[in-house]
């Protein structure tokens, strides 16, 4: 399966011409057009190929790693690099190596405005967000995608690396010195939606105006609320933005890579009552697995009621699991037995998802202790 | 109230010796003691005090670092280095400068075995398990920790942010060429628990001998969720041994920084048919919040029944809460009100938690939709 590795590039491409880092941007700047420059940096460390001799010695960060990954013509590569001239002359060289070397291989270099190292400020408000959002849409177009840091500041691999952990994608680096990859596997741990919920609103405002003014924030968030939710955004004088963390956790939401399952009280009844004392039938299982693949999910379906309520039907067992897909939570409103209600259960067990909602709730948490 | 700061350090503070990286490691194995090298370096720089004007220019990453975290004589600092002679020397100049500076200040400098660059599997292996236990234990000992990777290894970065989410402790390092401070607040993420209760046991086990068999790995980890527990393991060989991940989950396990919530079948009808339809009165609210602060708990503790059960109170509300702590789980058991029940409430509900227990579960975690 092709691969999709997102790149943060750093200004190692240039090592070959010997020039101080201190002096690379006056460099590039005194050959524009930027192309120009890039390709003298390519030329001179194009004539190293690909290999094990060369890749550690003479080659740039980002092409070390990815050799390392294992690229090959099928694959996607971005590389995302600061805002400065050096270092996007430094991605379009190291572009035109990987096309040069694997000519088929679709190769995007793009700079990150704010994306520098001379204002603290910028790089959050601005550089770190811009780069969450492309990483994010990446992730989301393409899939088996690879994060690798690499190259780039260090001051970005925190990012990436919460950035792996939420999207549920891996992140594989070169150690230092050494030539062996280091991978960071998608970690199971989870951001705290429900905590979040309230003030998604507030959010997706902040997002659509970029800024609300800080007297709407405190009017907006509790006092108890702003420490829990200060990682979430960045102030400026006046202004409240969405920090790359709230951006994520704000995607995370809208478009979430996993679905939660949730009970209402009656389908815990149902579960744990009924359905669970079955031999080889285990709803818990079931619902994992449709919550986390979509396409567990789709093959599940078995009949859609027509009001945002669909039955899902796991195989060949006799259990019937009634759910509606809310944001991130997978609802399960009922969970039932064939072989009780009989062939035409979807006419026998209706529910009105407005009307009888009430009567349904509290939803819990599949998450649960039985023994 | 005193800082405890957690840093990993690097070789930065060799600059003023004007001595190439390479050649650093020769240059402190020909002045042993290593002391006597430390106070050499120390002395390249010791004149320069901590100030606006040199913190960037001629003092060590670290220094440069704490200096904006605003260190004081209270403080506590433990500076983390590689297994190098140069890491430890640096690490030492670096503390002799602190206690030169900050005469009260309490400063520990340790090296950590297996960190080093020029082998990945090492660094795995051993550096990053010891790192995180090192860590982990000061983050146990010592109260408002802060994580400080500005000095060492870039590979050491993911480890530490995954190290303050899963803690609940701040990051804060300084932003390359830059002066400023860059915080990575606590954020809300948490490990999903509950997917690796069943292998905890295990996890103890390999933890207490060091390693297991990766035949034994196979017989107790069944094939499916082998790829859910990758992160947690390392395998050299035919060992299997915990990576720096696994065993910061199964510390969290064992020593859970927050509990969390769990109600009884019964307990849910408490709360949402009950006790949550008063005014003044959020039983979420409250249970949550003597689950994540142990004083919080102690205050609320009422009447202890003595078989791990407690009774909870409030305040001046007539809400009382029945629950016992169950590794990483606050159970509760019921929920009841004072004013129906009676003041002997704790004679009239009993519960013995062991022969009733099937009656109680499942224990549902405390997370819903109620709207």
């Amino acid at each position: 399966m092709p691969k999709t590795i997102i790149c943060s590039v750093g200004t190692s491409a240039s090592k070959k011409l010997g020039i101080h880092p201190k002096h690379l941007n006056n460099w590039v700047k005194e050959r524009k057009p930027i192309d120009d420059a890039a390709n003298i940096m390519f030329n001179s460390f194009c004539k190293f190929k690909p290999n094990e001799e060369n890749i550690a010695a003479h080659l740039s960060a980002e092409i070390h790693s990815l050799f390392r990954i294992g690229i090959d013509n099928s694959d996607r590569v971005f590389l995302f690099t600061s805002e400065t001239e050096d270092g996007y002359c430094c991605g379009l060289a190291v572009q035109k190596y990987l096309e040069h070397y694997w000519p088929e291989i679709e190769v995007t270099t793009e700079y990150i405005n704010g994306l520098q190292v001379e204002n603290a400020q910028k790089f959050r408000n601005q550089g770190v967000v811009e780069y969450i959002k492309k990483a994010t849409e990446a992730i989301e177009n393409y899939g088996n995608v690879i994060l690798n840091p690499t190259g780039g500041y260090k001051a970005l691999v925190p990012y990436t690396v919460l950035l792996g952990m939420i999207k549920g994608v891996e992140c594989k680096y070169i150690f230092e010195q050494s030539t062996s990859l280091i991978g960071l596997p998608a970690l199971p741990v989870e951001f705290k939606q429900s905590q979040f919920e309230a003030y998604k609103e507030l959010f997706e405002k902040i997002d659509r105006d970029s800024s609300i003014s800080k007297k709407e924030w405190e009017n907006c968030v509790p006092y108890q609320a702003r420490l829990l939710l200060e990682p979430l955004i960045e102030q400026s004088g006046n202004e409240i933005t969405l920090s790359g963390v709230g951006f994520l956790f704000l995607d995370e939401m809208r478009k979430p890579s996993a679905l939660v399952p949730f009970l209402s009280r009656q389908a815990i009844d149902d579960c744990f009552d009924n359905v669970a004392q079955l031999d080889d039938c285990d709803p818990f299982r079931f619902l994992q697995r449709v919550s986390t693949s979509q396409e567990a999910f789709q093959q599940a379906e078995h009949i859609n009621v027509g009001n945002g309520l669909r039955w899902l039907k796991p195989g060949r067992t006799t259990d019937r699991y009634l759910v509606s897909i809310e944001g991130w939570r997978l609802l399960v409103w009922r969970v039932i037995r064939e072989d009780e209600k009989g062939k035409k259960y979807a006419n026998k067990v209706k529910v009105d998802p407005e009307g009888d909602r009430r009567q349904y709730l509290p939803f819990m948490r599949m998450e649960y202790l039985n023994q």
